[in-house]
């Protein structure tokens, strides 16, 4: 889990082009807030339109925004003619999503070739007090020679 | 997997009310389609505003309807006056979400009096052509004397 | 989650050569009891020597019988020339592992060139009486042009 | 994840006496090094007979060790008249299993009345060095009023 030297060096401006495609993360009001090389952080300040039956934050959303965390975390690892998929991903929700914001953290523990591992946090933030809400891990593929945004549906 | 006895007769329109809580889905524009013991099935239409970088839909999404289907699923075995909570789900992206709607469908494959077990799935669906998109396991928790509707952020 | 069609009409050999290195599966007493395209079948018989605390079978043993029948059933499709790997797998321990024998099945869900997905289950018999106590996801990597008798330690 | 108090102040007796009646860990040859509030480690040492069609140590066994350490990690904090039961792991194997020894390391990361869920991690040690092998998350649920000697099978 150490430091990880990015590939392509226009590692930061090639993740933030391909989260900005993904229409998703607007609809939800998630913002790409921090990428470094094997580390993603995205934001979601708290809106009433996504909550569950109890009011909190719905753990989809919550998994929402780890999943594009983990994604872009490995994809800021991989060649700048890539895409990047997820494969599959497993969260535990550790506390009820209450909070003004909450924040996706992912960090690359595994950086391969084609497979690579992410370790997945999601913090509920009340004033200046986290709580950790979500903990996962994520398994993402790189599609070597496919840049991301030809693969278009 | 056999065929699951209620213990709540009301078990359809105490999740179908818990549902309609869930703004979440609405957001999403998910709806639900079918609510049987032990089953439940939400549909997802395709929008563009639910998509990841290539235009197909975001894994977030569909894990989000998974993950409603499987609560709902194993909620409709549950005592009336109780709540329900994920704990932990893991899904296997298996296609990419390509679509006209998307279905999800979780079914309860373990009810226990606290602990129970979902397997969850999404279809992508063309026309008449399904494809399974997605493949899970969940686990939820029942919290006992607590109703769903009280429990409120 | 229909027929599959190998590409290796030998694959039956090939996966029970690689299942009699795995000394690990002698050591637990576990046997390749069937392989069909996909499909793959392990029995452990109960023994004291296998158990946990309370004197059912550990969740460990359950699991590494559902992982190894999960990478040979993928193994089942591959090509002749290439070696699998486990890149993940989850499991949900549905029973007590309680009973006189243990049997495995996995059943590939995903077929893919390179990742692969198995469904796994573990069934508990006590006479002619089964019940499933394990089910669970996994995630199978293909090496390609690697003979699995070659990739020794 | 920070300091745990424990319920019971023999919690690392209770755990070591747990941990004997697991005849598993004994037939894998596996030893318990070290017992904390919330944190459990578990060190198995290489053999032939542990190993996968590769000649490494088997993800079953890996994953076995990692499984009970993150029981006994869970169960440190548990009261003195309680049981523990795995209900789900998910691991993700980072690393082929190669090494002289290897030590599952499990910390609680949520410490609940009735749920509680541990990180998971086993190194494999060559000498004075560690290879990160697997990476995990668990589930364990905790039996209140049964004690763990009396859940016999």
């Amino acid at each position: 889990m150490g430091a990880f030297e990015p590939q392509d060096p226009g590692y930061e401006a090639r993740v933030r082009a391909s989260f900005a495609r993904q229409t998703y993360m607007q609809t939800l009001g998630a913002r790409l807030v921090r990428v470094e090389p094997g580390l993603c952080e995205i934001e979601l300040p708290y809106r009433v339109e996504l909550t569950q039956q109890h009011g909190y934050l719905h753990a989809g959303a919550s998994a929402s925004i780890a999943d594009s965390a983990g994604g872009y975390a490995a994809y800021s690892l991989m060649p700048a003619d890539s895409s990047v998929l997820s494969v599959e991903f497993k969260v535990n929700l550790l506390a009820p999503g209450r909070g003004e914001r909450f924040l996706a953290r992912a960090r690359v523990v595994r950086a391969g070739r084609r497979v690579s591992v992410c370790e997945l946090e999601v913090e509920a933030w009340s004033g200046e007090r986290a709580t950790r809400c979500l903990f996962g891990l994520q398994t993402v593929l790189c599609l070597p020679g496919i840049m991301d945004d030809v693969l278009r549906a």
